[in-house]
């Protein structure tokens, strides 16, 4: 415990900025079902859609002292990605780190903990998926580390990861293979938006898909009615 | 498993249509205070209250192959109630689909699961309660059934029975008896809507119940204040 | 049980009201961490932040009767605490019992338990916290007690105490020190407001605070990149 | 609320008593993989198997007075399924019930609640399967049913089907099924003991279900090495 | 934070030390069923019913430092009672702890959070009931309070109650009223013994309690058989 | 999804080994207070302690395939280290299982998800750690992956990583600082041995640890008694 790696490696702007265009459903199936954060992540407040390179803080259970450390390592088009070292909910954050995030140009927090001061991060539009909503006061006393691996919500997130995050939750996407994630989340969509088409206007999944012969396999059967018990 | 049932008993539509006026707690009370839902079945978006005739899909963790099918079974004025055979949170429903049931007709998605996309669903507005909000995809290699009686989020749903759903959450009705119920929640309604007036007034439960008498024989004590420690 | 305490005292009116434009989370500090409920409180709908009179109502579960009788100890500007004396999530409060709340002046419930009705309170504008949102009716047949000391949601709440809620959850602030603790809130966000404009300028906490000394101190370690493994 | 169904059916005692040498595991699969209550029932002590017809109970939050109703409907080989309308775990039975239902040849309780004098069930050896242990008391105020369908731990209970319980939790074999059932478990076990001599020599699954095949099919890859990142 | 009161009043030893032989199910119903903890509260190891008077100590999440400083302030006879200002499960106690503990003549350990080195608490024999068993390291480096006041899953503990535990739970009984509650207590247990003995020979609760008048006033319907529907 | 890494390193069979004879919070401690699973996963059954070799396995909900593949990968002195890709407590192992892993070698089953045939598990003594006891079926549809990095109960588990249990719960070793963390385990026992003695001879921690400056330095207040109210 410790350490703050103050270099990090992170995707071109363009690529991590593509992602804010596109779902975290979409990405998540797009890099084979992987890097999604636990469903007990929420938004704060919703409407937005967000994508970042991830700074990554550890902490202890009731100490925000490293979240003040690691705006310092955060750049504009950053998102920080914070995890306590056992489950917490306390209120790590709050409007004053929020309006701190803003100035440098931080584009959301991600925390697996809770946060306050939330009328006032809604009002501000400072995006924050967490665990909770606590007022809980947190102290400075124990440090932790700043851009080291970590796991946040049941999802591993190397420092400069993409992260996605909207209304449905946060996927990491790793930095290596951010661009051909990239790709593949745009052909999903344009394939989608095809078969989207052809359902909107009432076709069946069971023939858009042509899944009547393999269900039929699988041993399908079709009955009329219940027999009487 | 892998058993659909094509042909099912619904109740008429001006019954079903009739509860989509009604709140879901008076439902509950008026038959009895049976067939809610447990309370974590949350509206995906506030603000519309829905009643169908319940088709059902029994499918297993992790697979949403069945819900292609059910969408087949579906006419307009239903709504599709959907149980993983053991807990699941994954995100078996989204846009695609969502835009399948609205051109079929189909009200509304009950699911003791997870759901995605939506801020889709939001924008579409088709109404969907579901356990959690999670992107995690799902697959489609196994079986289930489709219309056959199902334990969904804690209660019982045959299919055809009314599901009516709200902010509240969401109740069942059986088929059989959904008339008698539906004369009954108006009477409540009807009840309820004096009661309100003279409570909003001021006057006082205690009065307007009479319940003062019962009280003071269970042994209510008044006392000025409590004495010192 | 069954002892109803019919006068209490409360803290002054001015004091009473000036937490009304006060934060739960600055509350919670300016009385040194102390007296915040449970997280899984939450408002059935936002935008409202309210501090009143805390009337205590212990209840069974699945009994709803005391809520009546508590409604008549209660005058303008209070605020029910309602707490079941083990725990249940039932729907004890809906919109008659909202009319007759607001009927009498009461500010808000605050409930360790479930209320129904949710899109009347909404629409009536009756502010609600609350464990859940559940239809499930309750009965009238045991006693409980109002204005006896109880706990709800983890807090120690006496009568008369003064209850704080907002988006962020509930804080309950003792009647005794309720003048003192409002002092503390206001200097605390007088000295907040300072902060607030050099964080938000792009200064760092770390900075502001003068934490970088003490971080030294700690053995806080700064590297340029993670060694490879 | 208020029935007590006075004549049940109930499977053969032959056919009771034979589920009684059958682990649960082996009895939901032999049913198709239905009827187990949910994964939180767990046996207050350990070292018993269960297996009796069901007389079910419905009751209230907080309110064990039916219990005292239905031992009088209970038989010798009987199990009691109790579960409240809405979640609660209090503790609705306790050392003197136990002594109640023992006298009347009650095989066990499985509760969707609480239980206490749980050092006194171990002692005298009486089987209970609960979600929770509490001491917290109950009322006897308010009726409800028995021997009425009803939902336990997310299974429905028909009034006399089978119930079998053991260290893994518990299952429900409906009554019209329970020999056809019984055939199958007796099936699956011969077939299991074959298997199980092959896997403790140290034959594979894989070769003893001819799985490389369909694996491969699949597209099942092995690879030496990771390659490096 | 920070305050640590060095004399506190605590029943007499003979009263204490009499509730060692009475069940928490007996004395939390003497006491008006009130003062129990959560369910949750479990205990490590069973097989052990501990009475002792409270020394209560609330710390930080993830610091473990007050406890060092509570066990000077404990003496032969007494229960340390632990609680975190917000929920937190790490390992706050292990067997070094413990081993200082019994030195000091400290009956029990009753945590609402974890506890780590667990099977040497089992072979020590100290006894210790908590939320959660879990090896996480905690901190030495924030204060916290012994002897004040405190709430310790739900319950309200002042210094010097008295704690009864066994496999039921935790009960917390006031100093001031443990006289009349040791004495109720006794009564119960006597009265039980008669009622268990008619139990235990097969008479029924519903006529050793004279149900059935009540139960029929109630409206309880007996019918043969359940109507076809 | 669907890879197979056939060779893993390992750490040395001696150093791997002499783990099993340490304490997962020892081994937690000396590596720093990390890798530990999250508090939910606990032992089957008690009075084991486990150290070997990972060999992972990701797999989906409610489908147990890529165990049987996973067999073939281990060797004598392995653990291994199951994940669902998403929440699911199915019963994805039993008996046979175990049987075949005892004829392997294998030394224990991790399994972030439920097991079922408990009681054989016991009586065949093959240590478990699960999230879960629950005998719901799984199918052999889907693929998965063994031997590639995962989140296993908010732990990353690398193949060949060394896995230490105990009745505390799970630790997780990385096989590049095994050795390192051996020593450090060894050091911190030898350490703790001189401390036990002392504590256990009744010496407070408060003076063998020299606490009492700092507490004093941090504003550590020791009062009589507590002022009345």
């Amino acid at each position: 415990m410790g350490t703050v790696v103050t270099t990090i490696d992170r995707a071109s702007a363009d690529t991590v900025n593509a992602f804010g265009e596109i779902g975290v459903a979409t990405v998540h199936e797009a890099q084979g079902r992987t890097g999604l954060m636990a469903s007990y992540m929420r938004p704060v407040w919703k409407g937005v859609r967000v994508a970042g390179s991830a700074v990554t803080v550890s902490l202890p259970p009731g100490d925000n002292w490293m979240i003040h450390v690691a705006v310092e390592q955060c750049r504009d088009g950053d998102v920080m990605v914070v995890a306590p070292t056992s489950p917490c909910e306390d209120g790590y954050f709050g409007d004053l780190l929020a309006g701190s995030c803003m100035a440098r140009g931080i584009r959301a927090l991600i925390i697996d903990a809770g946060v306050r001061d939330t009328a006032d991060l809604t009002s501000m539009k400072f995006p924050v998926w967490s665990k909770a909503i606590y007022s809980q006061g947190t102290v400075k006393e124990t440090l932790g580390d700043v851009n080291l691996p970590l796991v946040c919500a049941g999802a591993l997130v190397n420092p400069g990861d993409v992260i996605v995050a909207d209304e449905d939750g946060v996927v990491v996407v790793p930095r290596a293979s951010a661009d051909k994630v990239l790709k593949a989340s745009r052909d999903r969509e344009a394939n989608e938006a095809s078969k989207r088409k052809r359902l909107n206007a009432g076709e069946l999944g069971l023939d858009i898909y042509s899944m009547r012969e393999r269900l039929k396999e699988k041993g399908l059967v079709y009955v009329d009615r219940l027999p009487a018990k």
